[in-house]
């Protein structure tokens, strides 16, 4: 296994001391727990909670969007694996202001299941608590059972729009319908080139032949609709704003945000380029990018591919998105 | 060869498309020329220029470096390959406001015959030049003979720290000088796992053994200085930092900053992991770390490995370090 790490199993808990030692004027551990980031900078009196939680792996997912703008809390299992309930418990609690707390995350079984433990078991301390799943992957459930789609990239402008509402001081409703909103108005799909290696199982976790790129995989490797010869950039760009444009139409006049999004191992270059045939799509359709997001925002380690998303704006998504955000791995600074 | 690409040849071209494409409204092509990125923001009377020049293919280096509190312009040639003299002259003729242009590169052969030719060639416009050349890899020469050194990584400090001496309008001269002494107290060294591959070539541009990794490696797949059995994430930052400290020794009381630069494929994670020893060795000898940098700043496409850079900062470096910067691939808003 070629990895530059320790002890697999120290991998997050080393992980999180790195993210610490570098930001830790900017994020903390939650009473020195390993497995729960919070925020460590001023926060609004009675700003409404948002909170997320997932497996590690995903870098800057999830940990990364912990910060002014986006999010007050996340909490990490093993790689690919959901924390337990407990910790997300204790995130919340650490996150309530009095206004209460949204849980948005990534629409995957473990995560339900532990963040519906969680709101149960924060209710006893009168704590309310709303959730907003992320399920933007159009490639793993057809439309008519869109609600078993997976969360991928697209959770990132829920966290930016959301956080920006938070930020706001709207009530708990009103931050959840507008994350809902936008998740609403979101579409990703992604295709891979190459696997990533679990630490801990210190093996590919499936493999593509050379000659193929596997075409709506999800970001644990979870199996795409299809495996195809190799594609150029422009057929990569066309095929899945096809599939995206086929769930959610776009049409002359609409504002749209675009992230193209590295997997991992797939250079700038390449995304840049995925990115200007989007754009010329996009442009020849009438629709215009607003804010492009190009880079890596959610990450399978070291896996080689790419996720295009889609998000289109109204002008109070436009207006939230453009709100300044700040962590030590996504600012909107220079966008 | 697995690269989401369009025809190799289109490679360079395509990428600047994408940038002008996402960021038209901050940087921009000279003249339509498709291998010369120039500021497209507002920029103060009479400050000094600041131009840069290298092959493709290590982006954010160099083009992702062109913007406020940055570069002014930046040339690119085909992958690791120089661009032109008269293409180098072009983009030093439209960064000068009358006040000169600095010349802030990597020492490569290339680079400098072309930069050369290009000095002299403005020279006839009366534009005044200075050259400043990073040579920051301590694993590409030794010591005694430390002009032969490659440019690598440092050079993003180097960058940083000009750029904002430059916005504070300070003299040719002044600006020269602080590069130069930015450059005078930065170290770098790095390690490589996999090779890339140049998209015109089609195939890996060396091998390494499975469980071997190379250090010392340059940017390009130049040797480095030896292979080693797979190390763990401790082991190369200690080793590097060995290296580092052998060739500028810290001490107690010193304040660095330090950059844990992935150069492409390797997971974010991994860079975190590393910084965390970085960090506790630095702190055990009273060093202390001011705005660490940990992500992709120098990369060599979907090389996996990594590189550590060293900055010792006084008072003069640190107050320009932390000046605002933004481009669309770099900001220092979130440090």
């Amino acid at each position: 296994m070629k990895k530059i790490i320790n002890k697999p199993e120290m991998f997050v808990p080393e992980m999180m001391e790195g993210i610490v030692a570098a930001y830790g004027d900017k994020v903390t551990l939650l009473n020195g727990d390993f497995r729960i980031l919070v925020r460590n900078t001023p926060t609004k009196e009675g700003k409404v909670g948002i909170v997320t939680a997932g497996g590690s792996g995903h870098l800057p997912v999830f940990l990364g969007y912990v910060g002014e703008g986006l999010l007050d809390g996340c909490a990490v299992g093993n790689v690919f694996a959901s924390p337990s309930a407990q910790k997300m418990a204790d995130m919340i609690k650490a996150c309530d202001r009095g206004s209460g707390v949204l849980c948005l995350y990534g629409n995957y079984g473990g995560d339900r299941m532990n963040f519906d433990m969680a709101c149960e078991m924060v209710e006893m301390d009168d704590i309310e608590t709303q959730t907003v799943l992320v399920s933007d992957d159009v490639a793993s459930s057809p439309k008519e059972t869109k609600e078993k789609r997976r969360g991928v990239a697209g959770m990132v402008y829920a966290f930016k729009i959301a956080g920006a509402a938070a930020e706001r001081l709207l009530s708990l409703d009103e931050v959840a319908r507008i994350a809902k909103k936008a998740l609403d108005a979101t579409r990703t799909m992604g295709v891979a080139l190459s696997p990533c290696i679990v630490p801990e199982v210190g093996k590919p976790t499936f493999s593509i032949k050379d000659d193929e790129i596997e075409v709506g995989m999800g970001i644990h490797g979870e199996p795409g609709i299809e495996i195809r010869p190799m594609m150029s950039a422009n057929e990569v760009a066309s095929l899945i704003l096809e599939k995206i444009q086929a769930d959610a139409p776009l049409s002359k006049g609409d504002e749209v945000s675009v992230m193209v999004n590295g997997l991992g191992a797939t250079p700038l270059e390449e995304l840049l380029i995925v990115y200007r045939k989007v754009h010329q799509i996009l442009s020849d359709m009438g629709v215009t990018v607003f804010m492009p997001h190009i880079g890596e925002f959610a990450t399978s380690m070291e896996m080689a591919g790419l996720s295009i998303t889609v998000i289109k704006l109204d002008e109070e998504l436009k207006s939230l998105l453009s709100e300044p955000a700040s962590s030590p791995f996504y600012t909107n600074a220079n966008k």
